[in-house]
């Protein structure tokens, strides 16, 4: 519905998905990466998980285009058992690498039961959840975890030194949706800071500081300043892990090696991580395993709710749902985000299919 | 040092251990187990994690005498794969239980360079971080969860139908201490209510609330209503996460369904647990892991501090630091407790070593 000043336009998911890939497409990329890089992107939109939807193109076609990012990467296996590998991503798109390393990872699980697989040399591979949720239709639980740019504190510090380092799990059930967690551990993943100064919004207090150790509520000094831990130390542990198994395991960037490279999008980023699968049948008939998840979600369906609260969701439950609804209704971008988009696609040639819309509404 | 009114006395942790391993002895269990069992407990105490320590003894006491606690198990691997296991543990001690499956899971690391184990019909298993520790001596990166009794509603929610469901990682290092992270995805460990309760102390606001849902510091006020999540739906979703690899995948006791067979010590309650072992030589040599672990552990103690912080920690470093300490000082325990452990004594017909001394102190 346009206002005096519309600051949003309804996009069909397909005709982004479309142009999405055009744009990898011009950068690069073979048809068949530029797809799925787009789709991860416009998925994450349609999830209602805008920190990791098409607001990251800038970013990703600059690095594409400085170098920083090896388009037509030759991933390889280079150590292997045979529940194991590492991979050497050859500085490709994060979300081609991540593919690649989830079907060794599922292929391991169906032979031996599970597969673990580190990857190095990659880069940012979008919302996290994607990955595990390869996993599902195999009847596989999966998990993911990756490194990031430093933007937190350890626990008692101020330098940030260690990334978001985001945890994703999925788990497969049978009436219910899949169980999908996917959380930063942090207390909200940077993405967030970069949507809200996207849409000229506050932030609230308790995500992050700025660069003197105050609490913002500016989206912008919070990027500049640091993320806090979700759940102080706890959070501050995770991230631990996560650094562990995706860069010290894999020999990706470690700590806040990477903040260097980021700086300058000739450079590879180095990201690491770390993704394990797990075959249900090996533990119990996956039937009987998606009927007590199923069960479980049913049980936790019947609490007693706080007030103000009217509904119990399971993790991932709400994002299933948004999909499926934007989907057919479209998903709302700010015009900030709309623009930069329009910029690559003029710089690239290619057609912009809501331009007519968007200056529509500008003009009106 | 006795004062008028003495609430704790010093003890040595090779005199805990030995009254300990007597009691289990003495309730059933073989010589080794009790050793096992009786050192998780004075281990935990000897680390500070008194949550987990000797006052767990009582608790443990009663289920073996009732019969919920099978003292001579017959632990079995009901599934199998090459990387993976399944184990009944025939409602044993839960210690005795999961060391075996961790060694099973480190044997199957070896093998294949990962080792997945889920375990049923167990109980407690004491302190979490003891099992991936196992991993370390070899190499491996250890992780566990476990499930637990119904203590946390789902977010939004006023049920307590998920357990405090912990994680625990161990990382090996090479000259720094390993990285050990061992927390429950609630804000605290529940037994370190039964602790405050023990100390006469309250706890902090933001533990717990009362069975009306008011904030509480008076920790059986929060013992008998329920724990609130670590970063809120963050703590959730793990502990969502925990429950689906611990119980789900296991056929151990999902959800609230504990708490029935809790209040009755006859009832086995069917714990689970699930175990993963990575060995590092199949990514790196582990060398070279450990020599990267230290770094970033130098890395991490470079961080410029927060006012009134002294030093900047590693998950686990605390631990070990006040382990070596109080194996020297000896382990402060309050008189609540060790009444409780006499009483024990008592019943079994065993010498208290630290009886003379504490009835000394109480009648100065």
């Amino acid at each position: 519905m346009p206002s005096d000043s519309p600051r949003e336009i309804l996009l069909k998911a397909e005709d982004l998905q479309r142009f999405c890939a055009q744009v990898f497409s011009q950068l690069g990329l073979p048809d068949e990466d530029a797809d799925l890089v787009a789709d991860s992107l416009v998925e994450s939109d349609l999830r209602g998980v805008h920190s990791h939807g098409v607001v990251l193109m800038p970013t990703y076609a600059r690095r594409l285009q400085g170098g920083g990012i090896n388009p037509r990467p030759d991933i390889r296996v280079v150590r292997e058992t045979v529940a194991t590998a590492l991979i050497d991503g050859d500085d490709g798109q994060g979300q081609v690498v991540a593919k690649r390393a989830m079907e060794i990872a599922i292929a391991k699980a169906r032979e031996t039961g599970s597969g673990t697989v580190g990857v190095l040399c990659s880069s940012h591979f979008g919302a996290g959840s994607r990955w595990p949720m390869m996993a599902l239709a195999h009847d596989m639980i999966g998990l993911a975890v990756t490194s990031s740019g430093a933007s937190v504190a350890p626990w008692g510090g101020k330098t940030p030194l260690l990334g978001t380092n985001p945890w994703a799990v999925a788990i497969p059930a049978g009436q219910a949706w899949p169980i999908v967690l996917d959380m930063a551990t942090s207390v909200m993943a940077g993405g967030k800071l970069v949507w809200a100064v996207k849409c000229e919004e506050c932030i609230p207090l308790g995500w992050a500081v700025d660069t003197e150790g105050h609490p913002t509520t500016d989206p912008e000094r919070g990027l500049a300043g640091r993320l806090l831990s979700a759940g102080g130390y706890k959070g501050y542990g995770l991230a631990v892990a996560v650094e562990m198994l995706a860069s010290a395991l894999t020999g990706a960037s470690l700590g806040a090696r990477m903040m260097q490279a980021l700086a300058d999008s000739a450079q590879p980023l180095n990201v690491g991580h770390f993704f394990v699968t797990i075959d249900v049948g090996a533990f119990m008939p996956p039937d009987q395993f998606k009927a007590r998840v199923d069960d479980f979600v049913r049980e936790m369906k019947q609490a007693e709710l706080e007030p103000g609260v009217t509904e119990m969701l399971l993790p991932g439950e709400l994002e299933f749902r948004m999909a499926q609804e934007q989907r057919r209704s479209g998903i709302p971008l700010p015009m900030t985000v709309l623009l930069e988009l329009e910029e690559i696609g003029e710089i690239l040639n290619l057609s912009v299919p809501w331009k007519s819309e968007r200056e529509d509404l500008v003009t009106k």
